[in-house]
Parts: structure tokens; C-alpha cells; sequence
């Protein structure tokens, strides 16, 4: 694994939050335009009682790309308060941290091998920079996005595999 | 990215289904624990009436793991059916497709990068290697593993992020 790598895989978290920001707008028009669920109030749904709703599924997708960024590069992240509960602010949630995305370049990786990385709900302990990715953050950041989506679907939003995956750059064949 | 990049890959792939295979079991013995659902029925399961059922969601992560192998190196993939309707059959299915992954070592992926990635639902169209990894393998093999996990927590079974995430690596700190 190399600083490309890492780039990269930033940049496709930045897509997928992108495609989540579109996949919730069109959450909203089909609420509006059903008159189903008031999509402030979808924010609460969740699959089953013990599991989070659909606020904290994007709230933690934000983070884990955000946190991703922060710990292999050392550049602060903003602090967020999780207090999101309208459309208006999960969306600006997910712009903020766009935005803060888009400040770390390829080079802010480097010696990101060096990294340890620890948990407020594992102290005392470490994972290895290459574990963190592979093992935790990556699997972690699709858990939450995919759950986000089963949510909005299991409540009867229109979405299909395009709207998770988004547009996939195919040539034509010569 | 390089070919240790995409055996960790797979190995990362391979070590997910493990967790898939051990929470499906953990999903059996709480069904019969409680006398809710038969776990053959529970394979019919799915969030809403137009998302494919539990089932074919296993299916999809082992056949994600597998066409990326395959695609990849070149070395042939064992077909299934899709046919599995019990829970031993899907089970053994897991081990199947674990079983193919194990034959194929880091060598095998040289010459990836010139590989051009084609589906039967895109006729006269590739990917480009790197592309299909980043924008569709990766984030596809996590959906459907996800979205099987999301069926069983919607219907009750009692598993947490730690089945889905399996054992993390931790260190002591000194």
C-alpha cells in the first residue's frame, strides 16, 4: 500500500458521499411527492430498535471518511456534535465534511506506515495503520452507507444499485 | 496499486465471508433458540418487497469475491446455480467460494492492469481495471454482505458490529 493508494480510496469515499447526499435529496422528493414520512422525522427510522437510525448511519459514514483523512495524514478534522435533525443540517453535515475532504492532498499521506491508531472505546490498545484500513475503516464506512440506504429502501424510497454505486466510467469497446 | 494491494484485497474479501458464514450461524441457532423463523424460510427474507432476499444477497458477496479473483488474474472461477434453498446449501456455498479464493496466490494478479472488465448487463462496454476495484468491486462486495446482515438484524437476530467487523488486530500500548 502507498500514499496513492490512500488517496484514492479517500477520493472514492468523497464519491460515495456524494452519491448518499443524492440518494437522501431523492429520499426527500419522494416523501414530498408521496406524502409519506416527513423526511426530518425519517431521519429517526431505523431498521429495528436496537440499531441506530438514519441520522447517526450518516453521521458515522461522515466520520469514518473524515477520521480515515485525520489519522493517516495528522491534519485536525472539524469537530462535529451529532445534533443534525433536519434535512437541511444532515445535508450540510455531509457538505462540511466534503469540504474538508477536499483539503488533504496525496503528499499529507506520507509515513501514514508509522500511523498507530486507537479508540476512545479501546484504550490502552492500537491497530496498525494497514490493519485500521483494511480491516476497519473501509468495511466500517460501506457498513454505514449501505445501512443508510436499507433504511431509506425499507421504507418504501425509490433507489436502485445506481443510486449507491453512481455513474461507473465505462468506454466503449473499439 | 500494486498486486499485494489486491491480494490483501481478497484476502480482506475472504476473511468478510468468514464473518458472513459465522453470523448466518449465529442467526441459525438464535432462530432455534427462540422458535421464530425456520432458517431455510429465513432465506426468503428481505427488507422490502422489491430488494432481492437473503439468499441472493450471499450470493452476491460470494460471487463478487469470486468474479474479482477471476477477472483479475484470469484463472477460472467455478460456477454456481444460484439454486440454494437451505441452510447447509448456502453454507456450503460460503466454503466453496473460500475454497477457490485460498488457490489464488499475489502472483497471479500480474498483468491486472491491463485487464478490461466487462458485464453481461453492459454489452460493448469495459471498465478499466482499476476502476471496476475501486468504484464497483469494492463497494458492491460490501453492499450485499451488509445488506444480508441488515435483513437478519431487521428480523430480530441478535448480532452487533463485531460479527459484521470480526476479531481487530489490537496491540497493547507499551
Amino acid at each position: 500500500m502507498n500514499t496513492t493508494v490512500l488517496f484514492e480510496t479517500l477520493q472514492q469515499f468523497s464519491r460515495m458521499l456524494t452519491h448518499m447526499s443524492a440518494f437522501i435529496e431523492k429520499a426527500n422528493s419522494h416523501m414530498q411527492k408521496f406524502k409519506t414520512t416527513n423526511i426530518d422525522q425519517a431521519l429517526q427510522l431505523r431498521l429495528v430498535v436496537d440499531q441506530f437510525p438514519l441520522s447517526k448511519q450518516i453521521q458515522s459514514s461522515c466520520d469514518i471518511a473524515k477520521l480515515f483523512a485525520a489519522r493517516l495524514t495528522g491534519k485536525e478534522a472539524p469537530v462535529y456534535q451529532d445534533t443534525e435533525t433536519t434535512y437541511g443540517q444532515i445535508q450540510e453535515r455531509i457538505q462540511n465534511t466534503l469540504t474538508y475532504l477536499k483539503t488533504i492532498e496525496e503528499k499529507d499521506f506520507t509515513g501514514w506506515e508509522e500511523k498507530t491508531i486507537s479508540f476512545p472505546w479501546m484504550p490502552g490498545q492500537y491497530l496498525k495503520a494497514k490493519d485500521y484500513i483494511e480491516k476497519h475503516a473501509i468495511p466500517n464506512f460501506y457498513f454505514h452507507l449501505t445501512t443508510a440506504y436499507a433504511i431509506l429502501r425499507a421504507n418504501g424510497v425509490e433507489l436502485g444499485k445506481g443510486d449507491f454505486l453512481g455513474a461507473l466510467p465505462f468506454i466503449k469497446n473499439n
